[in-house]
């Protein structure tokens, strides 16, 4: 017989071994959780320190947001500090963590927050120290529920990051109102350039079955603070506003609510004829005026606090207002006073560029929407894309933003990558996210950015709004790539505060989603601050834009010379011949440079002060033009696309170091990636070197290695079911 | 200070609360693992004596096949024990597990098994107790590496289903050859007829990038024996055989290949036009023979162990050797004459029906294949469906199995259930299997039954296959259903032994896939039992067919009369009228009957011996025609279509006593699926009979509940994008 205690060890002995056996299936680490993690802090003695400063919990209140907090904050803590946490009606002493609103929580309105709080507004929280009688308390307090869930999952993530408790003075609300992602998803839950998958929304099954997932979803989003989900396609399917669709929406919206998330739609302009019977959309017609009101009052039947229309009106195909002669002014505020008594808003999409018209394509835009600037509702925000063309690697801000002084623009990034590598390509967009935020652009004198115009502080904007074309998908890690949730990430904080920086928010997002180890932090750090600098050199450098493939934009393609329109190819844009290359943008060629404030417009006109970044955008240079770093053009041009492929293999080798560091799964599936884009960006490189040869008749640098195909060859590269487009299109 | 004792006990409670902590998420239950599930045995007593019988492995041998049953042997007895058990390079004493081949073992070689080895193949296995020299050893034994593979899986098996490891006699080889699942994918990721998401196969990211899926993909299907595995679509499309693809291609099989899982594609006859360049696909054609050969030996230098094509021809639109005035053997055998140098097959499918042909539609794949029976090379295989129309909820056996009497005929099942509820109805298929697979054909006799036919015991088939129809997409549990996964299962072992019970397939399952506890076994195999009689009974009850909505297939559409083809409607199927309902083929009719042979036709011919089952797939009956229940046929037309709708609220009743008794997160999913189901039995009942009525303008008997909706209001209903069908077609 054992002794006791021998018996005991024993016992530990198996529940070790157990213990080890288990933790190694834990979670698959398949990248399903995101950033949401919450496997027990690494750091012993962090560990120590939490678990000493959170003792216990007080939180009351009962409400469908508070519960969804709790339901974060239970697991979140258990699985930080490795043990449950109580919950306790009253507080006893030191390292209670103290969670509220004045309404929710007396303790919390005994605080005397309320001028704190007051500044915060609807969505903002606390997070602080507080001192009483001796005792240590962390209080997380708010002005709403909302505001609340908001502090929970803050509080969450300085656990993650392994932050300090002892000096916590967390003050945050969002700058911008209307933080939202944008699906471009189809009824058939085919994903225009969607490159992780499919639709998450799985309408047939909807409203009856809920995929988890929604709930995951909710969660992802809140915690980045993005406020709305706009649920279809641009290119939209009036189908979307039947009552079928509608009693589904309803039941996504119902789970989305709790996170404070408000759910919107696309409208197609053609509905009232496609489902009302009408013969007309013009949008003056009364009966097209009412269709739309009961239709509207429909929806509001079905999901009370919904959030408005997005919509694409006389764009690539889709009918608006001008197929009836009128304005976007007409169109967006036929659809905003019928959404005005239910406080919904129109996002009326500036990508616009009529068949007609044979101007700079990067001028359209402007000319649709300046002259109609405070002809549009109260409820309607002009939602502008980034640059004046399509989401480009690199694109000069969009004129419109500075432009509009009495009608909000809100700003259109595109997260999913359709013009960076789809979904196999490592592409940090923080710094394009950011390279556009802080421009400037002098609208009313320097320090103008396109950040002041979007957060409403520039022209007093009475809406804001910041919109993501999202990455999003069915595959198991949400986003295709794993550094895809990177990309969600940033886009949901940028939101939220635009002055935080690129390299901050990776440090957040390395430290959550893969490890707080230093050299891992240090090492991804680096490899996403870089990533998009490579890929615009391995892409289109110097100010070369649009030379991608034609159709599912995957891969080089700047031969492409014939398509449905001049300016869907890329000799239109990059403008080759045997002289040299680029789009005059200046006054020597379409002027659209005059679109921008004086300022602007001098800088980029200016060869002396053009950044080499934006050269080829706005000017046709000579191939032996000589380059501020002393050479050609042409062996510019050469330099940038080498060293641009050079460097994803940099990227490929410099994360193949952290083998071991952090898990298997997501290594080897990053890795594999990584080779992926390497090849790829040396595709790119070939392709367009050998394609502009052609024109400029000079050799590459022998001190290049030679590209291993033709020209021919690139070009006979088919990809007939390439992802993120439909075959029929 | 604490004690050294205390302080053990502290590290113990420490350990047991990390552990119950971490149990709760061990996995998340999302069915994601199928049936390969190794837990740790909950049976303390059976723990007890796995633990003492298993104590260490002596498996000695390498190769790919080898390394991947180790690979999944190891985890899954480590799972299942709760502790790694130890490989030795020596037995040393009782409890040992002693595995390989004569080849790849000693131990093995020495132990007299080449006469009980000799019988069972290249993929059979023994299991067996060997007691030498006093020591008791579990030996598993085979003549091919793939052989012990399959013997593994059956060893988790054992100990998964909680079986006695006293008496072990297993001894296992597979009836039929060619087991092989039917993928109908699209090359653009859409599944047709898929109801679990959308294609396995990420093309795009092929072969570079290796979906860790793909692997488990290949651990399931080899652990019921599946060996081979076709692809893509029999609408087919003919970029599959282009370089670009056969090198993704090249890459599945590698990782299929030690799973001991061949591939195969389908051909488009079309293809030397479509990407050979020729003018014609005429199989006698000199040219295009050149072309199949040339391209089939390239298909080899990528994959030397390609199985060979399924080829869908003259058949719904798809090209074929009719063409060009040949026939079915013309087409075939061009393709086999090429394969046959290396080993491949051609399974060529009866399910063709031409355009111009005025005849029952049941009658014309008899027609088209028994003349040319022994006109087909020996590499060839006649793939029939189950029943002569479409994979209805019943069938009679297809005329086929046992009319081929040279040429060998194999079976195509749908696992799928395109007309089964599509993913959100539980309908345990292996009743259906077995009903078709025990019927007897009366070829030579009674006991001439189609599984004979099958397993080629009754006409010495050289080759004999089975094929089931896939439901499996990328779904996170495979299959949409849970239950969706039982019939993946009993398709597979049923492909190995025909004998097998539903019944004990089912226990089987759901031993692996949920619990071993008594009540969670009884009540879910009561269930599954009983499904498919019921799906029948609100949908196609007596024998009626065909009767669903057009296209998608989703939901009921008996007034379907208007098609592309008169035998694309329903009205051609039952034939309702004023006077009664059923298709009459008896010589009175189409005397499709007389494709069976005569005990056949003479049982189904006689309205005394014809079944109820199968009464209107056979005859045309008045609405007050006497039942053997004494009702009329009107009647019992109601009293089924109610029967079964309240069979399925019977179904969700009985599943929700197991709350608590299986995971929470299975639990509410199936929950949530069979209230969808009962509510579109409640449909198909409603708008079936309320369609019927219109004929017999009889009353529906007030003791049933009336339908809530009227006939126009379900004729009214749309499903536009249901899953399993690209909008466009």
């Amino acid at each position: 017989m054992f002794s006791k205690t021998k018996k005991r060890f024993h016992l530990l002995a198996f529940f070790m071994a157990l213990l080890l056996l288990m933790s190694f299936k834990i979670f698959a680490e398949d990248g399903y959780r995101l950033w949401l993690r919450y496997d027990v802090i690494a750091n012993a003695d962090k560990l120590k320190e939490y678990k000493k400063s959170i003792k216990e919990i007080h939180f009351p209140g009962d409400s469908p947001t508070l519960r969804v907090a709790r339901s974060e904050l239970t697991p979140g803590l258990t699985g930080l500090l490795g043990s449950p946490v109580r919950y306790v009606d009253k507080v006893s002493g030191s390292g209670a963590l103290v969670i509220g609103t004045p309404q929710s929580s007396k303790v919390i309105a005994s605080l005397g927050l309320d001028d704190k709080l007051k500044s915060l507004g609807r969505e903002g929280y606390l997070i602080q120290n507080i001192k009483i009688e001796g005792k240590k308390y962390i209080v997380i307090s708010a002005n709403t529920d909302v505001g609340i869930l908001y502090g929970v999952f803050n509080f969450l993530k300085v656990l993650q990051t392994n932050k300090n408790l002892d000096n916590l003075e967390i003050s945050e609300s969002p700058k911008i109102e209307y933080r939202l992602l944008n699906h471009w998803d189809n009824l058939d839950r085919t994903v225009e350039r969607g490159y992780a998958g499919f639709s998450l929304w799985d309408w047939h099954k909807l409203p009856d079955y809920l995929d988890p997932r929604y709930k995951d979803y909710a969660r992802a989003n809140a915690s980045i603070g993005i406020n709305g989900t706009v649920l279809t396609n641009v290119n939209s399917n009036a189908l979307i506003l039947t009552p079928m669709y509608l009693e589904k929406i309803a039941a996504l919206a119902d789970v989305f609510r709790p996170y404070g998330i408000r759910v919107y739609l696309t409208a197609r302009f053609s509905a009232p004829i496609q489902i009302g019977g009408l013969s007309t959309a013009d949008p003056l017609d009364p009966q097209v005026k009412k269709w739309w009101k009961d239709k509207i009052n429909e929806i509001y039947e079905y999901i009370p606090d919904f959030g408005g229309f997005l919509v694409k009106a006389n764009s690539e195909g889709q009918p608006g207002p001008q197929n009836y002669n009128r304005s976007h002014a007409d169109g967006a505020n036929l659809l905003a006073d019928a959404l005005s008594q239910h406080g919904g808003i129109v996002m009326w999409r500036a990508f616009v560029y009529t068949y007609d018209v044979n101007e700079d394509r990067a001028e359209q835009a402007y000319n649709e929407f300046v002259p109609l600037d405070g002809k549009f509702r109260d409820n309607v925000l002009i939602q502008a894309k980034n640059g004046p063309i399509d989401f480009q690697p690199r694109e000069p801000f969009h004129p419109l933003f500075g432009a509009m002084k009495k009608t909000p623009v809100m700003m259109e990034f595109q997260i999913t990558q359709e013009y960076l590598g789809c979904a196999t390509h490592l592409v940090y967009l923080a710094t394009l996210y950011k390279e556009c935020l802080d421009s400037d652009t002098y609208a009313k004198g320097k320090g103008s950015t396109v950040a002041k115009v979007l957060d409403g502080s520039l022209f007093k904007y009475a809406n804001t709004g910041f919109a993501g074309v999202s990455n999003i998908g069915t595959d198991r890690n949400w986003t295709g790539h794993h550094f895809g949730q990177a990309n969600w990430y940033c886009f949901g904080r940028l939101g939220w505060n635009h002055k935080l920086s690129a390299e901050k928010i990776a440090e957040e997002w390395i430290r959550m989603t893969f490890s707080n180890d230093k050299d891992v932090v240090k090492t991804l750090k680096k490899i996403m601050m870089a990533s998009r600098e490579i890929a615009v050199s391995y892409m289109t450098p110097l100010g070369l834009h649009h030379i991608m493939a034609e159709g599912h934009h995957y891969g080089p393609g700047p031969w492409v010379a014939v398509s449905g329109r001049p300016d869907w190819t890329s000799v239109y844009y990059h403008q080759a011949d045997s002289k040299g290359i680029g789009f005059e943008r200046t006054t020597k060629g379409s002027d659209a440079l005059s679109q921008y404030y004086l300022e602007v417009k001098e800088k980029f006109s200016n060869l002396e002060t053009c950044p080499d970044e934006y050269l080829l955008w706005f000017h046709h240079l000579d191939w032996d033009y000589e380059m501020k770093s002393g050479r050609t053009l042409w062996e510019e041009l050469c330099y940038k696309y080498y060293h641009g492929a050079d460097s994803a293999k940099w990227t490929a080798d410099k994360f193949s170091t952290l083998s071991g560091k952090i898990d298997e799964e997501r290594f080897e599936h990053v890795s594999a990636f990584l080779k992926i884009q390497a090849e790829e960006a040396i595709w790119w490189r070939n392709s367009c070197l050998l394609y502009f040869q052609s024109y400029s008749k000079k050799p590459i640098p022998v001190k290049y290695e030679k590209p291993s195909g033709t020209l021919e060859y690139y070009k006979s590269l088919r990809f007939p079911y390439a992802p993120g487009i439909r075959p029929s299109w």
